[in-house]
């Protein structure tokens, strides 16, 4: 398929310039004034639109299998719901059961994945240690491209990474040129305040922000801090959800320390009075960890984007319908918001929010829209320019994007599964006309022509400068030690 | 003249690859594997180098009228030697007497300065305030290519903008797309505390740090960083010093405030005891202001380049001969030293010493390395992509840089005037071995082809997007107010 | 006069225990358990009750002079209604006009204040500089028992002090054992703020604190601080309002400096929806500078009270009538809020205040309580164990403290003159019944008996030992030179 | 024992004043100008000198069996050194191995100090959780007193404390009235940095602190801070060694959460040059944990102190020979720091190297020192006004200070045991000539006069009002919840 877009304002991290763009194949052949339109070309007239690298979310969980239950959407809904928003690359989530082999679950994963829409690739996590584990991490890294380690501080008695082992993991990642990142909260912590919630008879949703304060967030991300900064590692902190956890990185940036961190589209603009709607089941659909917070720590989440201490915005895509989520109350009405799947949507409203929320106001421009919703994701993960750029020679993954169009989310009208989602009822202007996967228009004004696995797998090389084809690898990423380099 | 430059790794701020580069006339036409030579092309073989955007010095002041004399080097000897060290472009300051219209300074500025080898643009000082510097203000930005108005907080009786002129031009500013800048030392308090040490008989040389210490910076800064937040525009702050200072940068942006710090290459690596040499000629060849600072300040600047609140790094380049410098004492030998020309070199050594000290010390990576010696300048100060960038259509000021290669600097082999080099008997490891600007050779390997005249004027647009070219414009800066966004 | 109060527990600012306390004359002369009554002694029944020194407010401006009116509350009836609240002594104000001699002023003060009912002394403001300022602020610490000094950094064109001022006046005032202290405002911004605001048609009270922004009054209090920390003198920062301000006292103090800060009771409970009341009455009645903020300000100062980073509470109690108020629109109705008076009351409400948000909540404990409201400011400014304290050989300044009473706080039950109570409505719980001044008896439940002209001046040492008495004074306060020791 | 102490001037935390101190019994009975003499009162001269509250080191370990050996000074000779320095109370630590009760441990840690010549209490450490300790906690509060209890959070595989048992424990301390306190050392990166420094090969003494970086340290500090702010109770931090910690402490503190830091004596003065020694004796005889840091963390100490962060001076001493330290090497002479025994020694030192460093200095005033080595101490440990302070009613503990004598401190002339004193050669400006325990002459112009057995158990009653006395334990202390009150 050739594909020109004519007339538009290309928009890359760095800067924004008219241009048209050529797409043959799956990659963008060429960039540039005027472009002359090859036979049997598709023409998209993008003329007062902005033509923006697709969307990466860097955090998903589709199909997840988790809490007695499994996310709605699928490898397929999900990515095709992501297409329909701009998103054409999702990062996921391969998270084994303690004492599974890494490897095994990898596959399990890959597996699932294939039905995908657009492309995909994993974090592994590591929820538990010994030899395997570090064998695993190296074949992991060296032959089926995955560069980042996820360690969940949260979950205790299930997937939680005890000190020594988040220890060993940076320091086995660190040596694979592969970043580790974590889920902060103190799992112990939230434990002990849920025992003491449900003991004092605080059972329903509303008592599921009061386990995970914003302290025990923040503990876990100056603890993971702490430990990169001894060991030498750069490290990404996912769904980065209150101004606390967001100074422990402002100090560790600072000092000149490699830390990253991700915002989701939820936290940024949604604040935790919703936990206190008389309607559980509306409050249940809003359990997620960390949860929804008061709207000073939504301010400082855009201030940290906007002044560099955040670098990327994601979902944490992980949908359950109402009937998963009132798992939340037994037969009898008895209520435990521990039991409660922890999950929300959000890759298909995600660029919209974000841009709505965030350039329409003001706090980011569009050149800082595609760095947070795509360039500095691909940068930070080594899958840039292939990813979030917008030039020749790179996947043909764009999206078309008109400022002045309106859309009102809502589950009635979403392509994700699901009876529910979490930005209802909020129109936001700027949204997407077009977008291109791979070089196929799979989302066209309201039409979406996902096709179940059409999305790829993609490797990510390790940030080793030798593995990597020398300077290029060097230069290109985290900056300590000689192999990485940063961003942004 | 047609350049190829064969072999090399292209670095840019986001990325470093593989590539020749070809240049024609005095752009870069062509970025791309194993391109063709065109007749007549010369070659150069970057082989196991870098090539990279010519180094843009954002701080120089050349044959500046101060404080009794003129700087030894003119623009014809100061780009020059600029350019035997890769940088390309300086950003040279018009400083208005008090009372003098801005224009007129403006104009006589340009005279000097069509001498230049390299090419050149213009900070103009605000140091008064009427109408008529209102109206100069909008002339030079819509007329004249001026997006930067520079304030010294410092020099009382002199050059001192209050607390009035900096409000009223900030806002001016704001107004008309120009970002301001200031020198941030508070000046009552450097002059109360001269009058002090004179008059307590500390005379020499050792008194000019104890006139300025780390406090007085940074509360020039933070008060800047308060009228800017006050009235919502960008600031740019140069030659930032200490960590208290960079302290109160770091503070502003992590509340998403749009600050910029700049590091001098000398403030990088030189620190105080050189005021505390007994030869009094080699402590006085070192009075600059700010002052050298203690090593845990360098320490911090480093930080800080690395962790994001500092972006850009120039010299303040004002060279003065030791007879100029000898003004510290008078004929009897009775000392008074605030009467020693303040003022350094640089220009020439920057490149070099910010890659010896930061790139071999693992403290940034060569991508980091391009952004804060060229990309993050041209950024803020809105050239690029013309400058800052290697890619098809940018202006051909590149340099060539062996990793490898050694120099040690001193004033016997300095190609800048005067008889003083700061940086004496330091030996880098990373050199220049070509600098082409606009599309010439001008440097290889020892042998300096500088032009005089050759520099051209560089107009910078104000980042009013209407005025300068729609969406791109309104992409490219600062963020706030909807025509600027921010970098890096 | 001899009065026994039985039965109670005393309350320090280091413990609190069950004691009686015997006062005779002017003086406590026992403090122990079970004491004998002497005969004729008056017996007050403090079963249940706290027994604590009397208030210190260290900030009123009692008939005030200012912004063409004079403040309702004359010293007489300003000061008898701060012992219907507890409050045993004042600090006031000598504000000279610039130009006046400040010995002058002081005369003038000296003499309003000869009607007070209860004790108080003076900060002197150094409103301008000249020779004849130096000589008047020796003779005032030297002969006037003045140890303090104040600088207005706002009030541009009126009383505002320059740099040059701050430092100078700061300077003498080290050298004289005095501690400076600052209205921290950057006046030049809200001057041109306030220009500004009334050029675009915003006239209103609402106004008022758009020309005050939190970093209007951060800057200030940075800067103070900077000057401070570069002379070495201690600092005093009256009425902290915002969490900005406060954050530049906690930076300085963790570095080990002195600076003090004071919290105005109204700060702390009352916020800024004030100005919006569609009640311009009411509206303008609210108008003080600082003005009140977000309640997000509020909660930082009491952590700023707690966690020892302010230090005082007082009022700025100085009371305009409605009809005073109401300068604020002309006759025909044209509004201009940079005529209204600024200035609330509060010394009869403050004690009642801070204890029922503050000892209530259990953010402060009785202890704390008497730290920041008497005994922390007798410290800071040397008339401790004078007063602050309950002990033999200290004045007899009480007040018996029922935590189990409640008032109503209204204008129409005030003592306080004028129409306006701030706290209107609000019903406290802990409340005085009965207070004692020099001995007497000057309220009991709801009798005040306030005597004109009861009152005397206190004289303040200055902090210099050798003046002060040796080792006694030296070791007394700031610590810094060897002449001043910290609190607390 | 009647004593009179006469000429002086006494010098309390708020104050200090020119007063003679009658002392009869084990009690101070007068306070005041001219106290006659009582029939065969011994006389003391203090003319020149201070009269302070006798010190009160926090953190001793006398006769501690640790590390495969025992401390070197036992409770009579550790204690008698404390009085040849002018400490007259210690707080020793209980430390159960694992699994042991903590009652055991409490009856064998007092059966061991009644040997003591100076008075002695316990904080009880929480080494592991069941429900016995759970009990044993309770039993310790209410039938010993015992307020205090100590979690290690280093020293894997022994006696460290994992977050369960710091909530558990913690939690049980606030229903206690106990205040909970920490080593703060992420003891899992302790341990896996010492694997990894062994395998490299780096095994002597200088290994040390490269195991026990500052981020370890403050990475623990941070944690406790969070559990404490979750669970709202106060904190006491033990050993603060350098600025990261602190920071920690002051961060949290500015929020307004009651944590209180000590420092030692050492860690104020002395460097981490000492681990870089050529001989292995001498870096061995300075390790201990956390180690000696760099020259700027002693500053920000100093800072700590100065500003309110830390509240208290301590010693952690622990005293081994150089026999003992050799253990550090075995006999082919090849090392393993891990097995040289922490501890270094102080409690005989403490005093006079605060007063020569902080007072002489100017960074202190006496009523600082005062505060710093005795009366914040007893006010965190509820031991105050029986402790800490020189009124009528405290116990007869004094130290009379000459601040002109000098010292010059010593193994050779140390009253502690061992071979090793880590302040050897320095000389102190400001010494005891007189130490009173319990009303005694003790230490008399270098004669010490202790005897075995005389020093008592002190009980420290819980901080809960209702069991503590009323209004008086609730004003008390730390202040939250209702029963404690803060200090400073």
């Amino acid at each position: 398929m050739t594909v020109l877009i004519r007339g538009g304002t290309v928009v890359n991290a760095d800067r924004a310039f008219r241009a048209d763009v050529l797409c043959a194949g799956d990659k963008i052949v060429a960039v540039g004034d005027n472009l002359e339109a090859p036979p049997h070309a598709t023409i998209v007239d993008a003329g007062g639109q902005y033509v923006m690298p697709g969307g990466i979310d860097t955090h998903t969980h589709m199909q997840l299998p988790f809490m007695g239950t499994v996310a709605a959407d699928d490898f397929y809904t999900g990515t095709a719901a992501g297409l329909a928003g701009g998103t054409t690359t999702i990062m996921d989530f391969v998270i084994p059961d303690p004492r599974q082999r890494l490897l095994d679950a990898f596959h399990t994963w890959r597996g699932w994945a294939a039905k995908s829409a657009a492309d995909y690739t994993f974090h592994v996590a590591v929820t538990w240690w010994d030899d395997s584990v570090h064998e695993d991490m190296g074949t992991l890294v060296r032959e089926h491209g995955v560069n980042s380690f996820k360690h969940f501080m949260a979950y205790k008695n299930a997937i939680m990474a005890d000190d020594e082992t988040l220890i060993k993991s940076f320091r086995r990642a660190l040596e694979l040129g592969a970043i580790p990142t974590v889920h902060a909260e103190n799992g112990e912590l939230v434990y002990q305040l849920q025992r003491e919630l449900l003991a004092r008879g605080v059972r329903g949703p509303e008592a599921h922000p009061l386990s995970r304060p914003p302290e025990v967030e923040a503990e876990a991300a100056n603890r993971a801090i702490a430990i990169a900064a001894v060991l030498g590692t750069p490290l990404y902190i996912v769904h980065v959800s209150c101004a606390e956890s967001l100074d422990a990185i402002a100090r560790a940036r600072a000092r000149g320390q490699r830390v990253y961190g991700e915002a989701l589209a939820g936290h940024l603009v949604i604040d935790d009075s919703v936990y206190r709607n008389p309607d559980p089941a509306y409050a249940r659909a809003h359990v997620m960890s960390p949860p929804f917070r008061s709207p000073q720590h939504q301010a400082a989440l855009w201030q940290g984007l906007r002044g560099g201490n955040l670098h990327t915005t994601a979902t944490d895509h992980c949908t359950f319908c109402a009937a998963q989520k009132a798992a939340g109350a037994d037969a009898q009405g008895q209520e435990d918001f521990t039991r409660i799947p922890n999950g929300c949507g959000g890759v298909e409203e995600r660029m919209m929010v974000v841009w709505d929320a965030g350039v329409n106001s003001g706090a980011l421009s569009p050149c800082e829209f595609v760095a947070v919703t795509s360039a500095n994701a691909a940068r930070i993960f080594n899958i840039y320019p292939r990813k979030g750029l917008v030039a020749a020679g790179c996947d043909a993954d764009l999206v078309v994007w008109d400022p002045l169009a309106t859309r009102t989310l809502s589950a009635a009208t979403q392509f994700s599964k699901g009876d529910v989602n979490v930005f209802e009822g909020r129109t936001v202007r700027g949204v997407p006309t077009h977008t291109l996967a791979a070089g196929k228009l799979v989302y066209v004004n309201g039409d979406l022509r996902a096709e179940q696995g059409a999305g790829r797998y993609v490797a990510r090389p390790a940030f080793t400068g030798a593995d990597a084809g020398g300077a290029a690898g060097a230069a290109g990423m985290h900056g300590a030690p000689a192999t990485m380099a940063a961003i942004p």
